[in-house]
């Protein structure tokens, strides 16, 4: 159905000016009384009236809106990321977010670009951390923005990709490190299979740590099950069916990191379950920072990424750079910080053994 | 910059046939080998070509993809959701997800309307169960198909918008049954502060249940203080704060059901926090079968929505509705499910008071 009103028809109808109109239509609701804002939208509904922003887009080339792929949204950490992005956008530029699920596929990722280019989106922040990222540069060549989160750029340094992550070795550093002032000796690392480079850049960051003491701190690193059905949905199940291995080891960690804070809370579970106590048995230090985290029993402590800091940046970076194609890509890193909870003891299992 | 490149100069320089590019493009890639594509890919980038998808998208004025508004991706509930809508709309109609914010705010949903139409898409799913919903009335007017969660319709029944919903009324209910079967007599609901249809039929529900027991048993509700800084995205947090209230109260009530799984879990940490014990002092029901509640300490007995079932009839409306528009719209209902697990037991408080 072709419609043909126009915003004068909606004016004349409201009995309003244009402007008004159009203050109603991109939500300038601050300039308008309540009774002007109710008689356009009155008049908007009768007439049917659609603000053909198809046509402004191939005329303007661009919508004022941003992209997010993350990889799973049942994992809230992601939204939790997405929400500071939200708040950034809207704060800096007025812009709304469009957020997708890609699961790190990569052809999900690039299907999704496909799709923001075509509704005249031009900044994407993409979470994946994904070895291979010529598909985020093939998306700058056809005129997307692209801002990678989670891992540094690659060697070569030519990228026009802008990369902002948190020192994801440092991340891991800082949670050995914790474990070992406890005085920890036996430590492990628990991550889900499948590599991406910040899980790589966390657990060399751990060994790291762990290997300036010498033979007197063992670091394991224990990979998940390689199973369709542990995903980045299901980090909490995967954590609690490590716990019954963990548990069964002979001699057991004493001190664990997960990569993430989902896997610890399912760890967490799990070991209680096997009639292990937290910390006192088995000390658990997570990462990420979530927000749940802090409400669970024990209260989680985690190595937290600067979430805000980085939002901000991130959102900056996607649409100057989109405004202004000649700004020079960029690699921004930050830093980690431990968030001390209730999870981490001393070790008392080695007494009671 | 304007790209003239078409998908015959793609061909030509990769060397294979129109069909294949657009295999490529439209992610067939199972019809694909390996180096066919990989010359594709190298040809697309080589020659910076982007499919006109506005064109397209102004000539068959749809775009596949069904759009979601959530109020806040920070409660994982509804990245759970998120992620089982995107699963049906794959799975039935190879579309994929567009999701977005909108901290139940009616302008950001409008906005929100306006951009999917502009996009293309035509379908969309809503969670806010506000009480108004003329502005989804509006958007239908203006050529979306809009699907309605987590409220049923109004009386008047002409609405042009489907209603999925759990049985909110039907779930306050079990969640009392719950608690009196355990032995309590003195309940709680808590709430946060702002109405919403969903949430005054699961209180209508709990009042109903316990009302059946006459004076044996008083139903309090206990609404959280109006803020700004308790939204969706901090219910836990909230959870946390309203503890210290309900630890204070004398007579303290044995059993509380919470609205949603997330202020349960913050509620559960904060009760600890004051030295009572969750099941023996207080019990806990929470309401929506949240994965990660699976897996705090003590797990959480909760009323569960299935959201596997009512994802994929959503989908389904939403898309053929799109397609045929003279398809009336419904109201479904589905039945919740209490889920039993660690934080219900016999009231223990009364014995040792």
């Amino acid at each position: 159905m072709q419609n043909m009103t126009t915003i004068h028809d909606v004016a004349a109808l409201a009995g309003v000016s244009v402007s008004s109109v159009s203050n109603v239509l991109n939500q300038r609701t601050d300039k308008l009384s309540a009774d002007t804002f109710a008689r356009v939208e009155a008049a908007i509904l009768k007439l049917g009236y659609q603000p053909n922003r198809v046509a402004r887009q191939l005329k303007t080339g661009h919508t004022p809106m941003l992209g997010l792929l993350v990889p799973s949204t049942a994992n809230p950490m992601y939204g939790q990321i997405a929400l500071k992005i939200e708040a950034a956008a809207r704060a800096q530029f007025s812009y709304r977010l469009l957020l997708g699920n890609t699961h790190r596929d990569k052809r999900q990722e690039a299907g999704m670009f496909d799709d923001l280019l075509s509704f005249g989106v031009r900044s994407v922040i993409v979470v994946s951390s994904q070895d291979d990222e010529r598909h985020l540069e093939a998306a700058v060549q056809r005129g997307l923005t692209v801002v990678s989160y989670d891992r540094q750029t690659t060697e070569d340094g030519d990228s026009r990709v802008d990369h902002v992550s948190p020192d994801n070795f440092q991340a891991g550093y800082i949670a050995a490190a914790h474990l070992i002032e406890h005085g920890h000796r036996r430590l492990a690392f628990l991550v889900p299979s499948g590599k991406t480079i910040s899980r790589t850049a966390k657990i060399e960051g751990f060994r790291e740590r762990a290997a300036q003491e010498g033979a007197q701190v063992s670091a394991t690193v224990i990979e998940g099950p390689v199973l369709e059905t542990f995903g980045d949905s299901e980090l909490a199940d995967l954590g609690f069916a490590m716990a019954a291995d963990l548990a069964a080891m002979t001699p057991r960690p004493t001190g664990v990191v997960t990569v993430n804070d989902m896997l610890a809370m399912g760890l967490m579970s799990g070991l209680i379950q096997a009639g292990l106590r937290v910390p006192e048995d088995i000390s658990v230090v997570g990462m990420d920072g979530l927000s749940i985290a802090a409400f669970s029993n024990p209260s989680l402590t985690s190595v937290a990424m600067p979430l805000t800091e980085m939002a901000d940046i991130m959102v900056q970076r996607a649409v100057e750079r989109s405004r202004d194609p000649q700004l020079p890509a960029v690699n921004l890193v930050f830093h980690p910080m431990l968030i001390s909870r209730h999870s981490v003891a001393r070790p008392g299992a080695d007494k009671r053994a």
